[in-house]
């Protein structure tokens, strides 16, 4: 695969996610997909993406960065709503954030195989101030 | 430049920051670098990371993946450091933690002119509880 062909594939994995159209993320994602060394599988990762939503009904991928180098790609990503609660640990409770989240993909067979995420908790945290 | 251009060009910064050449830091990292959308400039950038020492002497940089499409390189570096006192405003007081930092670069002329990076802060909390 192609640098220019995995990036289309990651372009309509985003879509995916923004559209929230749930039965179509197996084309995007590995049956055993792992996030961040924990083995999620696509079940898992399928109902963490529906609680991400359910917790930030405004939630929208917004691609800053791509980077794409088979079987890699890394994107920052950018985020501007209004979480519920608790959001990594920090009371947010419905206050407007803006934060990044730098993510790593390995591509296995044109799916997402494992994600490496860090999401910037010290700049929501500092926005709360 | 190529995507092996740019890929050696950061394997030799990496070699720079490990070996603290502070001498030859302008060879990878250009006169006005951003960081994080702050200006620090070459002097700052030297300064951040001398102070990153003086607080981790057992710093070291450990590439973990590497992904080059120029103009951009993104890395998951991994660290495995004992931090004096404060670290990301966690009370680490020479405690061993072990934390990712997922980071992209936009390079110009061969040299970076902007970093977006994302340190791993609930990781390093999460050790320490």
């Amino acid at each position: 695969m192609t640098t220019i062909d995995l990036a289309n594939v990651y372009l309509g994995y985003i879509a995916c996610l923004n559209s929230q159209d749930w039965e179509n993320l197996g084309r995007f994602v590995q049956d055993d997909v792992r996030r961040n060394s924990t083995m999620l599988g696509l079940s898992g990762y399928r109902r963490m993406l529906e609680d991400n939503f359910e917790q930030m009904p405004d939630l929208h991928f917004d691609i800053q960065i791509l980077v794409a180098e088979p079987p890699h790609i890394a994107a920052r990503l950018w985020f501007d709503v209004t979480p519920k609660g608790q959001f990594l640990g920090v009371p947010v409770n419905g206050r407007k954030v803006a934060f990044a989240e730098n993510v790593f993909y390995e591509f296995r067979g044109g799916r997402i195989q494992e994600v490496w995420s860090v999401i910037d908790k010290a700049g929501v945290e500092g926005q709360l101030r």
